[in-house]
């Protein structure tokens, strides 16, 4: 006889290419340690309402102990005649207990099952995702506190703009990870919803209490709607995509610090440990962890349109097309975990190399603004302002030479009375220190920053969430 | 003299090719309510801060007023040579007030401007959306209640499974649209964080009052880092991610509608205005609305694939590349305000074809799964239950007959005892009233859920939060 | 001392979680045998212009044979810390040969080595999914010669159409697939061009003779420039989309065919080895193949889109981005090779249900066209036609009866004349005879068509084709 | 009376709300001249089988003229209740010539006509982008013409990795864009066969003459079967795709050239008439159509991705969804034809910084790699020659000095003898001049490339096929 969970109405095997083709138990046994969790809980109400005698109960929670245990030292044997995850772990039951083994699927599905399995792993990636993010700002945090006085170019266009401060610069990534895991926060809400108890799809005929089984699995309700609980996977549309953005954040700060690593650049020294070679050209010394780190983000979001072009069209309720939507969730999750384990001590170990910074800091022009701006508070209208600069820009191109460079009596000539103050106003270090407004780069305002985050990293609040989860 | 914003430093014309490929005045111009929202606390606060004198301030304000009706009257001339919506409104300041019009720009950038008139936008579409979404759940909800005791097949697989409520069905979008209401929402707090004042990437010299601008447009806190502010495009994403599941939600519904109008199912009867008939085939009568519903979420999708593929590997801060992020979201946002527009009505008005659902309501064993709950009920182990009810299936396709037709003989030797009570369990009424379980079909359960979207959609809490905004 | 190709100018070991984050020796062990392949044309090459010894060559020769066969017994030990099968199958040449070994990569650079391995293996897998194509055009001709008789209901947009022949149907995919071969033929030119030669980036110091290595190997050219040859993806790009139309034909295909196996149209009986059952509702059989193969076709679509995005804005030469296009070519390639492996075999075992589709082929007005064009032939203006078998359709519908149910009065009142030669172009029958124009439905037309494909699939143009390739 | 074409059999207006979701006439009027092209061609058969008469094809040609003279000067009036072009051109006949216009649509439908109009609009698509492409590799070839003779540093991970001449760089470009226009001509293969005469997917029982059309319309071949003909959209999924190869192409020339244009690199000058400035920031000068042609890549890709998932699991035949292919095609074509026409002008009117370049040219040892292989060619094993090489680079980066400033004894203490001749490879220069493989940066393998590419490019191949095309 099949051991296949269906096979009644069959009058024939199913092809073994067949069998190859819809397994999923070569990546959907990653939800062991989930999918037995939901058991026990299933198994505990099923005692409670009495579809199970308490020496039943016992007896299941007893064999799925231990084939957690024999999955965990990886013992278990693993079929693709199986298919999935439930059926290994209910035929592993049956195999041990009979009789009693047979009831357990009673009152849900596999539709409901692997949903609520899918749900449990969400939650623990995101706490995962939301961990690691909090080591890459912690590390963002230690690198603009150790750099707080360093002065670099800062971009728009890639083309020198104005100057700012390198703990200016960590702080803007802070600021984006702080939204990536805000989203990460909002997505949550939506994942710890419990959907077992929809069954099928219309729920069951027999007496189960699903709020027994959402207290011990840690959700906060219970979906409302039988139909849409066992069809929906925006939770995983939704945490893919958070995802997503968090590698997107990685990927522009990847691109920027391979340019910064430069020949050309020259602000910064990579970990020799987090570089390679190359197998033809000795002297190489590549930024790979920085480059792939900016190829993934590609993957995170293949994955993401794969879900959504997946679910597109689909009838309610469950269809099996939604068994792929697993090995781009995991692939997604695995990449940016790896993303941000890296990118940690990357931020941590990278060094500026000051002297070759300083020494161009001057080019570019980078105090321009604040000298217009100097021109403003003297009186003069913005774009007026704004064009009598770009002259003088147009006049040290010329001459080949900085904008503090300039004598007096050409200030004079823009507007009398300039060519006294204006030199307080130019030069980089300068421009820099005149910034005023909040959240500006001005030194007190980075400082202010700096404040913020390191009582707000210092907070317990993430701690405190993940000790409510039960698993 | 050129009339662009940055002429100074340059010694020539820009290209009439290179004006008509940067250009974004012919999408941008959309923004011009934002903009000009965003100017006038602007100004204001510059006479606060005295940047502006107050007969300045008086002028700007009366004239922006002006800038305003001309072009909601349609009478504003826009051209490509002045690039974008910033600039046709500067230069036409300038035009009536000259050197006090060339003030209005202090303390400010084109790079922070922009990222607030988006915001600003984005938080009027999001509200819009939601209020459209609150329209076809109206809708939902009307058509549960009108169908409330209509009996459809459930699918799984697209086959025949178990028998639903209409009601219990049109239920399970509404929690669909109910999770994309809550992904708006959540997505709004994240957009409502003023950047202005961020200027060009890394804040200003001059003394402005952010807060001061924060609370003349309502947002809720000022972004904290002026390099990741001028940059940050993430509520666009989020948001174009937030229709795309509205967009994919629809697609399956539209999807599950076109089947239900075909004659194979003739579930359904749409109503006229809503299809459209062929130009060779005088007997069609097509549902276009849906189709193009359903194709329209590939749109969606496509532009949330560029969003995401134009920010990869973008160094801070701006950069010209994100010029292109309106196009697309302006057209996500159309696309699905415009489906729900039509959704709506579709879902009031379109009509359950009774007669020929219930003549064919009995093909499909849809009591197969209740026919093993009562076992179960019963004793039997689920398991065996589940092969016992299989073998009845497969002698019921060889007899060609239902469930309920088998005599009590052939239950009897399945289980003896069990030809008494089976026959109040088999039949799709029968198994539909058996439902019990918390978000199941079960009548009761169903009419629990009526009651919980009646009270919900009532409360005036849409209305309330849209009174808040001061637009 | 490091194994790694490029330890000299390091100081410090990799960390070890770069090399877990950089290696790709997981997924590209797969090319062992083309990198093997290559090695050998390269090493002979050497020889040949004396960068080599012959006993040296020998020795390598041996080695490398001694290597493959290692690898294909499974004994070969794979290690995260020697990156990639290049370096793994060179340390293992110069673990045996000492200095020898150490002579085999001169001349070439791991850019060119894998630019070429990964053509060698998209040359064999483009062959590979074209012989499977070729397998499903088989099944398909087969159906067609085996159901030309049975006459199916036409759709456009889902509502009942015109009247087709069963083998028209599945002579439309034969087109679909041919036309995706046609683009593996076009695509497979492009491939094979030998990139090897272009060493790092800019061509090598040392006379290698890149036309013998060329001949070996059998490519077609050389290619003509080092930069692009070390940077060109174009070839994965072009196969994966290649790869991508193959799917989405499949999953509208599917679409299809999981709709004709509802309880609702009742066309198609799938073999019971092709589906599966439900955990719960043991009288599902469910289409369940079908639906992973539509499911499948959103995997190689994200599969596309990572690759496009990956190369996006990546500078000249190699990147190590480029690293991430393995996953995503080999996946694409699995999972559009597994899909046609199942998709020729479900053709060929899936029967029609002739009586259910014959029972309610006279629904739907299939008829209705052909009466308007009748009614053309008799001179009425096409739009007077349609507008007139419009209103015969509306009163159809309020007397719920056919086209060929009216009465010749009815036809009379029409147009004079009409009611007596009418009713032989009425009737699903009638109407499919009617056809007449080249590649329509047309009996004659069909048979000509499949005359076509049958001398079409019995040439041995393909056989012949990969009997040129020398691997 | 309604004048859609498809009235009769409707009791009931269309809604406003759904003529506005569902006309495409506000992108599909540009298929005008396709369509009108084709009806001359279709209104010409008719007459020659006889299904119009001489005076009515003379009624109907005259007018087709007279309609597409008054589009063409703009005094068409376009509506949204006439739903699309093929529409408003047949309502236009039939308002001027009555019962004869009428009979224009004898044996074609809707499904066939928009299939044949695109399928012209993509054929003349692809001659423009072909003849972008072509301009684009004349001015390609005229800077590799003219900095024949400048060296470059060439990257790999973008760091310097080997000397490159700057007539070898623009000339990967040249193939890149060479595979792009193989690409399109081997889709222009498959776009130029004739879908009219499928009507509405069944072909028809009128006696038309497909063949005729064929010839008229400049169509290779007629499509084989009605149901794929009326179908297929895999044309403009492949043209689209090809459109993305050119748009990904273009962006990595971009970024390249975005990062040549900073402070740092300072490789190139950018014309000013194709860079702006800033609002804010006087002297900035920004590569906006760099950035933009870059960010567009993500526009193209974008749309494949819209069209692929659009067509992800449609059933045969034609679906309304399909309208949606042309507002992605249109945008995919504009967003590369326009880029192209800037990036021509763009590569002939940048000028290289050669100072600069020179200034900086002997930094980053790009001479290591032939430093490396004048070892092998004295009989070192590669591996130990890079081992070596790579400890010199160590050495140099600890005295702060390049290879050729290390003395003899350091390389005699490598290998003995190496001492004398070692200094003839070294600096870029000499490394430069070492290379001699087949497409290598050799100067005498540039030379040849040149000639090749002046050849090929004077070919009037080009000029020769479009003079075919019968528009």
């Amino acid at each position: 006889m099949t051991q296949k969970t269906w096979g009644g109405r069959f009058s024939g095997d199913t092809d073994n290419r067949v069998e190859a083709f819809t397994e999923s138990i070569s990546f959907d046994r990653r939800l062991y340690k989930d999918d037995i969790a939901a058991s026990l809980a299933h198994a505990n109400m099923l005692a409670e309402v009495g579809l199970l005698t308490g020496d039943e109960f016992k007896q299941i929670i007893v064999a799925l102990y231990a084939i957690d245990e024999e999955i965990e030292r990886g013992e278990f044997a693993f079929s693709v005649t199986l298919e999935d995850i439930h059926t290994h772990i209910e035929q592993a039951l049956i195999a041990r207990l009979g009789d009693v083994g047979r009831k357990l699927h009673t009152g849900r599905s596999r539709n409901d099952q692997v949903a609520t399995d899918v749900k449990l792993w969400v939650r623990s990636a995101i706490d995962e995702v939301d961990g690691r993010l909090v080591e890459v700002q912690i590390a963002l945090l230690a690198a603009a506190e150790r750099d707080r006085d360093l002065i670099l170019p800062g971009y728009t266009h890639l083309q020198r703009a104005q100057p700012i401060l390198a703990a200016h610069y960590f702080l803007a990534y802070m600021e984006k990870f702080q939204r990536d895991r805000e989203r990460l926060t909002d997505c949550r809400k939506r994942v710890n919803i419990l959907p077992l108890g929809a069954a099928a799809l219309a729920g069951t005929s027999l007496p189960i209490d699903r709020d027994s089984v959402r207290g011990r699995l840690g959700f906060d309700s219970l979906a409302r709607n039988s139909l849409d609980a066992s069809s929906d996977r925006d939770f995983v549309l939704e945490y893919v995509f958070a995802l997503t953005v968090i590698a997107l954040h990685l990927s522009g700060w990847a691109e920027e610090w391979v340019l910064w690593s430069t020949t050309e650049f020259g602000f910064l020294e990579l970990p020799d440990a987090f570089c390679t070679g190359s197998s033809i050209m000795p002297h190489k010394k590549n930024p790979d962890v920085l480059e792939l780190i900016r190829g993934k983000s590609a993957r995170v979001a293949g994955a993401l349109q794969q879900l959504l072009m997946l679910v597109k069209g689909l009838p309610l309720a469950y269809n099996r097309d939604l068994q792929e939507d697993k090995p781009a969730l995991f692939d997604a999750h695995d990449t940016v975990a790896a993303s941000l384990e890296l990118a940690a001590p990357l931020v941590r170990e990278s060094r500026f190399r000051k002297e070759s910074i300083a020494a161009r800091l001057e080019a570019g022009f980078l105090d321009a603004t604040t000298l217009m701006e100097f021109l403003v508070l003297q009186g003069v209208p913005l774009r007026s302002a704004h064009e009598a600069v770009g002259k003088l820009v147009r006049l040290c191109e010329e001459r080949r030479c900085r904008l503090a460079d300039l004598p007096p009596e050409v200030y004079e000539s823009v507007r009398p009375g300039l060519g006294s103050g204006v030199y307080n106003v130019l030069g980089v270090n300068n421009a820099l220190q005149a910034f005023q407004s909040a959240g500006s780069t001005a030194p007190e305002e980075v400082e202010k920053q700096i404040g913020f985050w390191r009582k707000r990293l210092s907070e317990p609040e993430r701690q405190a969430r993940e000790s409510e989860i039960p698993r």
